[in-house]
């Protein structure tokens, strides 16, 4: 299950990668519960099991976005956590808290989202639950079957793997510094779930419009997932990289008490992210290692598939190598060379304040 | 599923009967699901799920209560869902919207609240969600096994059954009426989660602190529904009255299409609800019809079967009967008599706003 993530725009609350996973590590002490650790649970005879909160003010400003798409992400995020574990996506709940101010057409906007991207893969809603409360909170609990094929887990990488990634890093982290921005000059006060975003951002194909479209409109990588899979039959390690690439990256290494080296410049960056950083002076691999919400997935797959794996699905790139060393170490190279800017994991959450 | 339930005390705030079935007429409408309209979906292969939420400033105050009670009702308003279709609790996923200052001790104490009810009825956490909010937000799914015996539902009450409950109503409305009093008094700022409660209330044995009981730890009826099911086969019908026993018994009726005429003066009441009420002037029937958050079933069984029924589980008693008559109409019978004062139930939510 995906965990607290980083407020991009608050950096003040933001809890720290290691207060996270003390959290993680007591609650799988108090619970004794052998399921937690992946994106899913693996529940015996009952398939696949997550469950992920958008949070009004800590995922969401409702004056940035519409609530369509909101329901749309709310939906996507889960799906994305099935994904990570290569399942098919069959069943979710959506249980809302909502302000007073969220009437009939603002609850038919959000579930016409919800149930557009859950159409579209395949999965039904069927079922819920209301309450009232400050602050709009969507829960959204998604069950799914185990791929025939096998399961894919964070736990499983060998040392030889070529670390591999979906898609690209970085847009929706510097979509979110783009609209912190705009928030910063132009927030006015709208009506409830109208997009304050100006009109020339969304210009179609504008670099602007592709960087929000990466962060509102997320794509769950279950058809790569699944080409993965039914390569690997499991072996291998896959999760979802919707905490930043650098967390993801770290997250694996842990689990499977390994080391990795990673290439920077293989790091798959959209050309909208280089733009937007070489306007505003900012490092487009922070977003992309640290940025987070981009959804795509991350993992290791034996070398002597890689070949077949990048003609069956070209959305994988690789990136790097599974290598001995210290559980959880993860060394940066920039141009054949060790990076020293990046090497450190010791605190992650530092990199994410200086960032922003 | 259930849904929207009055805040007690917030009655301004809180949404009326007709707008909450309004809202889930719409959701069914726009997701098209089958699966919506009973306290669990009903999965094909995979069994029964709820969700549940409690909201901070809506279902519960820090001040008012303890992290470890506050987890062991979370936990119990959902197995009370898997109760009401007479399932067997199995899997739970906690998703926790947390506030800045809520640490790894205030979360050690939820958790252990959430996994001493858990195991208390077989059930186990198996993943979560960890997310920054202003409020605590819980969320509970729970995934449970049909019992073997059949499925209990609301929409299966027949003419000529029997009305039946189990335990007894009031109590925890009259518990919030009482925690109302004292904040209006004697409410001063404390640490999160220690309860402000005075001692005096919790004194073992009085009539307040049987109430507090009632309102913090509520009890899932699951063996109550084990035996009726086991009893019926899924004859009659079966429901968790949590949002007031008038609630429950204008959804069955609703759901089946049939009327009820119910004896006010066999519906249980505990004695420390009628001492309450004598104390301060409330009616203690308005308690056990309107209050809510009881976690007792409500439901219907065979004529025939009420003998044997009791003689089981002394936990049910019969209150009315089910008849001909408009669907979803129920008549309140008080020493024979058709009781005027609560007859109508064109808007509920207008009882409600009286009370408080």
């Amino acid at each position: 299950m995906t965990c607290v993530r980083p407020d991009l725009y608050e950096a003040e609350f933001m809890p720290s990668f290691e207060r996270e996973l003390k959290l993680i590590a007591g609650i799988k002490e108090w619970t004794g519960s052998p399921f937690i650790g992946d994106d899913c649970a693996v529940l015996p005879g009952r398939g696949l099991v997550t469950t992920d909160t958008l949070v009004e003010g800590t995922h969401f400003r409702l004056e940035w976005t519409d609530l369509l798409a909101l329901g749309w992400k709310a939906c996507a995020v889960n799906l994305s956590d099935i994904a990570a574990m290569a399942g098919r996506p069959r069943f979710l709940t959506v249980a809302l808290t909502m302000p007073g101010n969220f009437g009939t057409s603002e609850l038919r906007s959000l579930y016409l989202g919800l149930c557009d991207c859950a159409a579209r893969y395949r999965a039904r809603i069927v079922g819920g639950d209301l309450t009232s409360g400050e602050k709009l909170v969507i829960n959204v609990t998604a069950m799914g079957d185990v791929h025939e094929a096998g399961i894919m887990r964070r736990s499983t990488a060998s040392v030889g793997e070529i670390v591999v990634v979906t898609g690209s890093f970085g847009g929706s982290g510097a979509a979110l510094s783009l609209l912190n921005r705009l928030s910063q000059s132009e927030t006015r006060p709208g009506p409830l779930g109208a997009s304050l975003i100006p009109l020339a951002l969304l210009r179609p194909g504008s670099h602007s419009q592709k960087l929000l479209q990466m962060h509102f409109r997320p794509e769950p990588r279950l058809s790569s997932a699944w080409h993965l899979v039914e390569l690997t039959g499991g072996r291998g390690s896959l999760m979802d990289a919707s905490d930043g690439l650098a967390d993801g990256l770290v997250q694996i290494a842990r689990a499977s008490g390994v080391a990795m080296t990673i290439d920077l410049d293989k790091i798959p960056v959209p050309e909208a992210v280089y733009e937007y950083s070489r306007q505003w002076q900012k490092d487009p691999l922070a977003f992309a290692l640290y940025g987070g919400e981009d959804y795509e997935l991350v993992g290791t797959v034996p070398e002597e598939l890689l070949p077949e794996l990048l003609k069956l699905d070209p959305s994988f790139s690789p990136i790097g190598v599974v290598r001995e060393g210290r559980s959880g170490e993860v060394m940066f190279r920039e141009g054949g060379k060790i990076s020293e800017r990046l090497t450190g994991f010791a605190d992650l959450s530092n990199c994410f304040q200086h960032f922003w």
